[in-house]
């Protein structure tokens, strides 16, 4: 993540450290490695650390005798930074193109539970004004007592559902046995909050090839978000885009908190697209679509929205699930902020993809 | 907060509750004074208990011997509550309407440091569209050995820009006695976050009757926010404006987390304005901006933004503060989408309050 | 989880339900295949529903029209709860009794990284008073540039640890593909903390019968990991044990936050052991053995604890492992505590397990 | 908190930072009056901050053109911290000495209800084994409607609670109007958590002279804590005791979690005694005999422990309120940890001052 010679981590001395303790310090940077510099001040000895690829390095320097502290000073992800690549990834998912400035809308139900609830959704989001149908045909529960998906069931009428509208579909990847199977059927693989970081997942999701969304993990930090894409970008899939979808945090009156300040603050550090997922951020229909209109203002690329055509009996996520008509008022408002940003929705930029 | 008759409490039996049980839960809640129903079914006894203004009546009927759980059914605040009153509250200060379906813009520098760097800064932010004047006279600062405000000097600065820019201004009080000399120079009295539960201050700033701004703790629910500010209404003072100011959460890569569903939420639990303060929020200038034009499509009554002629000098809060430049980039952001919501900024819609 | 006939959620219904209301929510019922019980009040119905399994019932019908507000009043988990089996689980690992009333203690590094540091540091925590041998042979690691585990090859090293020692041997599994050679090698399972709520892993553990370790999940509460352990043993294996490893909060000085209280809590909520792990739990190797000494007079089931030749030179984890010198005084330490609660430490209890 | 000539930020320049924006960063080091010590090395130079005060300076150095970094290297406390005293502080209320090696035991109701009340509670815990007496006259409360205590007629049963028992006398202040009245009443002055960081109550309970313990705040960083323990030390007030009461977390469970880690790392970062507060640490009754025994063994100079005659009747905190009969259960256990740890109770150690 540094090129060669850039230090990432300076080791500030005690200004009672011995020569020896100094000593001891170079010696272990070198075994594992490392270049060093050292700056002999009049009060105390500072040592740069040169272009060292060890993310912990910190801590296990730390430890040592005679050091005061020892501080990272550059980030420890390097294919999903911007540093890196300076301009925007742009992934292209069957002529949707996320983040190439215009706002993308993903919308479905949280489980595809019917041929009929299925495609009478994929139809009406798509005349609402939705590019990408989603659907979760594998469903991580929190009780082994809930429903958990149609499984390969769900995968098919996800794909006859994009045959009758010519959406893509995304949809969850829970395990590395059923990576081959979504992959043949979905445009995008979803890796769930829960699964952020089962890096075996990400690295066998990114060997697809297929373009992968990442949500955040419930309580991940910024960074270690970043170095989870890392993991799939690092099998060579640059087709990673992440996807906010609230923290955990100790308020409770909405599901989760929405970080409305990461999507400014990841495009600034990397050059993934952003997907804000406002139905997970609050838990709660009637605060969806305004959180949704926050994101786009926000910057996002793209939203991703819960629709059911009678949430009342969705057999998961009702609470927060959007009908046909409230998902058309997200719509309405969003295209507002949308325009007002210069960053059209997707659907109104590319009217030709909205053809039945 | 409910009419009497109406339970807000209910207690649920044991189903192998003995009737003595029942009876001792009966007893003990007539002597609190409230009113009971009872249902029996065939399987459990369920209370519903009447009318009672208890906060924490569900805790102390949980413990009795016999009780399976005690659940509060309806809100603990009543006159910050929308039920109370349905329609919105609109508070004028000095002739701008916060709360009245405009954005009022609140700007100026952290800390009062002098009067240059107040002036200037005044009329800085007066002419790129801001209404009210922001700075700090008393400063709560972490340590003991940082920079605490100047005190009635600052007071008198904030009234001297008041006089020449014709803008109202806010400013915290700290501390009870203080509340009369801030009562007699500014606009309205601000609650900071550290202080959202000293109970004692919001009585005494509440009984001035100025308008009060009453920002959310670090870590406050919004249940408890709500309460606080109830503690104002109680004394009389209507005018009274909540402030998301980013709550305190595991992620440490902004300052706070800027929680931009409340806005909505609080939008529906209250008649209240609500003001967003972005600079607190994100801790960081270059996500000010962008956060603010999320907020004003959330939903905000208003922005409070800190402002500063040379933010690398700032004796507080530099690294979450605007230069001119930036604050007018703000603007006109922050413009465009109040006009994609048809809520415009209020020195749009009231453009003669503008005038120097 | 719950009897036929007992309730575990109750609908209130608004003061001014309609009985059109009324009824629509006890058709839904029904449909769900819920048995119902009205009670009809002065002021208002309450609905009492009987022997549901549909954890996200009150989620579901709080939306319908007339609702109030519904409330579940009993847990959502069976197997794990201590209703279900009010004497407490014991897991015998070759002849190691976990939940038995003695304090149990695994040790050993955080990662196998050669046969000597293994081999030395297995040796070393035997004599010191350990029962069972930690180290991870694959290594869920933050960054993709990070050691990730000496795989198979650590499996067969800590089985020659074992052959030398006689210790059990307890190593973590990350995917489904590992969990038949893991289950080979090893004596325990260990589900990790960025694993608690991978579920296809957790039944997959759970089918092997062998002991399994389930660490809570970083911001997991506590009835979400119960319910992770739900699905252990939901596959028919009892052998289940928790393990409290600290959670995220806002303090970042500690690594992570130890809970201390969920120890007798889960005691009280479940019959499974518990057990305390003090180096992931604080991060800092100077607070271990004060953690692990609170954990003992908490009441923990047993300890685990990162132990290593050389911390400085650890490839994961040295800032938080304890040199054997410092693991004898930790053992030394919880030895007194484990006495005075008249629990004693296993090896203590039983001294003929000891002899190598 | 740095002796003069030691640097306690390092600036870490840019690599291709220009000779004049290293110079600009040193002119604004000098203006600022801090001392610099530049290293220039082959790839980048480093400026050591010497001897500063400044406790935000990183932050204000950061914004600066061609800083890549700026980095704090200590801590920004100085009276509180073990580096400027390095023995404990023992306090002396009433000759029961506070961080001498005992674990002092503080009991009594949460609220000051009436004479009957507060009296039998005194002597009860008493005759268990307390030390000191608590007992809130004045209570702060999240809701206006909530009983917020007897005031004056509070302190003046304390007072004669006190003269009864013999037991030193804690009791809360919540605002500067009442410190002297508090003063004069009580033997150790309480800052509650809301009020951690009302610095200008902090400094006027400190001016008085007497004991101040100082509870941490419900999201306060240990260094905030002890940077707010600053403030009253500052006054020249020594007999600051902390007290750890539980932190806000995600997990709703229990009320607060009890952050046990931070007895021994305050211990070591600091001078001054921590007490531990298990019944607002987990709310639960049956939860606070275990968390304080756990307390102890994790190094606590003292509990403070809510006790209550009939807590099914307690107008705050029965929830958490122990009997009479579980709170000599809890002086049992706590008895045999302290023991363990050869820091007996004080009551056991200091027979004489039991003697009524």
């Amino acid at each position: 993540m540094t090129s060669a010679g850039e230090a990432n981590v300076v080791v500030v001395m005690h200004t009672d450290a011995t020569p020896d303790e100094i000593g001891a310090v170079l010696v272990r940077l070198h075994e594992l490695g490392c270049g060093t510099e050292v700056s002999t001040g009049k009060e105390r000895t500072i040592i740069g650390v040169l272009g060292t690829a060890i993310p912990d390095l910190a801590a296990m320097i730390e430890t040592l005798p005679g050091v005061d502290s020892c501080v990272r000073i550059s980030k420890p992800f390097k294919l999903a930074s911007r540093d890196f690549r300076p301009l925007d990834t742009v992934i292209d998912v069957g002529g949707v193109r996320i983040g190439g400035g215009q706002v993308v809308t993903m919308a479905g139900p949280c489980s595809v539970e019917s041929e009929d609830q299925l495609l009478s959704t994929a139809h009406a989001v798509k005349k609402a004004g939705a590019d990408i149908l989603r659907g979760g045909a594998f469903k991580p529960r929190t009780s082994p007592y809930q429903f958990r998906g149609l499984g390969i069931e769900g995968l098919k009428l996800l794909a006859e559902a994009r045959s009758q509208t010519g959406m893509p579909v995304i949809t969850e990847v829970l395990t590395t046995e059923d990576v081959e199977d979504v992959a043949t059927y979905a445009d995008i693989l979803q890796i769930g909050a829960r699964n952020m970081q089962n890096f075996i997942l990400l690295e066998e999701a990114g060997r697809t090839g297929k373009p992968v969304l990442l949500k955040r993990g419930l309580s991940a930090r910024v960074e270690e978000w970043l170095l989870a894409a890392e993991y799939i970008l690092n099998t060579g899939n640059r087709n990673v885009m992440l996807c906010e979808r609230g923290i955990r945090t100790f308020e409770t009156v909405t599901r989760n908190t929405l970080d409305i300040a990461v999507i400014p603050l990841v495009k600034r550090m990397s050059h993934l697209p952003i997907i804000s997922d406002p139905s997970h951020g609050t838990g709660k229909w009637y605060l969806v679509p305004t959180a949704a209109a926050a994101s786009v203002a926000a910057g996002c690329d793209g939203l991703i929205i819960e629709v059911h055509p009678d949430p009342d009996r969705a057999l998961s996520d009702g609470p927060q699930s959007l009908t046909f008509e409230n998902f058309e008022a997200l719509m309405t408002q969003s295209r507002a902020f949308a325009n007002a940003a210069n960053r059209p929705l997707w659907s109104d930029y590319a009217p030709t993809r909205v053809a039945t």
